[in-house]
């Protein structure tokens, strides 16, 4: 089945998907090079050294493995410097944006559950993972977070991490309860983009 | 005097207050239900989540007693759906906020003495414990923090703290130093609601 | 060369610094006097902060020594009073707070280096020790962060922590490392005042 080598490699896809939204929104603010630079970095780790904070596993992943760090840098310089001949990413990338947040969400929960913590803070850790560093780009930027208002999002990934948790426990295989909690998020996540789901509003009037 | 079961009882009443206010503030913003679950927890049970990060205590209190995300959560919901038949809590609901003000402000300045913090350190944990929910909800609704610009608020807390740590110092019994402090702290908040008293603001011209 | 105590003296005086620009920000945006004093904490000690939480080593340096803390109480405090008479700090304040950025540099790419990170975990420790209290400064005053629209500031702290990992790894004395480093962003941080140097901003059109 699924090996620590595909995860790392589906890691890296969905790292450099997440690099790729947060250099966009910096471009379209109209930050400067650092400025792009740093809303991609942030948007692409900011989920899993959050988690690590919390976990208390700290340094956090990416300071014991720089290639996210690096990786999310290139992406977002790629972004700043070609963005105009880039457009025809613009597909791709909300599905590989989905690919990630499959990963991250798997990678979260399961990182939590090996911590020996319990079902809530086992999916927490996952969406987390998936959704905060969005938040914080969404905080930097100056608005409010994105997932706090629209589409279902982490929405996706709080199913995926209640079907990670159950599969867990009933003794699933742990590569095979990561390889269907993941698809389960990005079949979700892709439907919702083409159906333009969403989340119902709290009626005030 | 007060024992373990009657903090944990209290314990649990703020963060239930906590987690309301924050779900209204979601709900005002027009936010999903995502939204409004997310900014009522992060109200709820922020602050001690940042002050163990800070300590150095993690995982976070509520990692390890999940009833506070659980109750959170549970207050969240009941929020988002019927806020519109809650309207006879408002008032209450401020009473138990000071209530949770009080409280966690001796949680926080008590935790920081027992890891034998100085004086400083402990007053900012409790007054961290008690406000900085409420600041990162704001932040989340991209406003400036509520804290940093009105009313007696973090005020009765950092008085209350100073108070905590001089019976402390003094040699009181450290239950009834709860009591005192924290029934400080309710009687300050209770008055400032009722006198609407605000703290001075700097004159630029 | 330099030692110990120089480096905390300079410390100490970038701290002060750096809780002055975050007390002024909170007094033009109408804070109140609670508001200013958490504006120039966060500001003075917020990067180190996050860099201590970050590496993993808690309590944050503010924790162990409280001087920083009563500092940046007091900074703040007199800014919040004496604002008014203080319009003839203005430049010289622009001058300590580039010897802040440079020491600050400097201290966190040695700590990093210290704790066996790697090359980009040790500039972005440094960047973030001298930068990050400033964009808690601007998130809490609900504004994009100044570094990342605009000016040479960061950037000179990314070319100061290239510039202190090269010493570092050729082998060159600590002490002299530090001094060469945080001269570097010093007089880069200065020129760019004189010139009002900054960034290209991706086009947008």
């Amino acid at each position: 089945m699924i090996n620590v080598n595909v995860l790392y490699f589906l890691d890296l896809l969905g790292t450099a998907a997440f690099a790729a939204s947060g250099a966009l929104a910096g471009v379209q603010r109209r930050m400067d090079l650092l400025g792009v630079v740093v809303l991609g970095l942030v948007t692409a780790v900011g989920g899993g050294t959050i988690r690590d904070v919390l976990l208390g596993t700290l340094p956090p992943f990416c300071f014991k493995d720089e290639n996210y760090l690096y990786l999310s840098i290139v992406v977002a310089l790629l972004i700043f410097y070609f963005h105009h001949s880039l457009d025809f990413l613009h597909r791709p990338l909300l599905y590989f944006d989905a690919l990630g947040l499959g990963t991250f969400l798997v990678i979260g929960t399961g990182k939590a559950l090996a911590y020996h913590h319990g079902f809530l803070v086992a999916v927490m850790m996952g969406v987390m993972t998936a959704t905060a560093g969005g938040v914080v780009r969404d905080v930097l930027s100056d608005q409010v977070p994105f997932i706090l208002q629209k589409e279902i999002y982490a929405t996706a990934c709080i199913f995926g991490g209640i079907l990670y948790y159950i599969l867990y426990r009933l003794g699933v295989n742990e590569s095979l309860t990561a390889v269907i909690a993941a698809l389960f998020v990005v079949i979700i996540r892709v439907i919702a983009i083409h159906r333009h789901w969403s989340l119902p509003v709290a009626k005030i009037d």
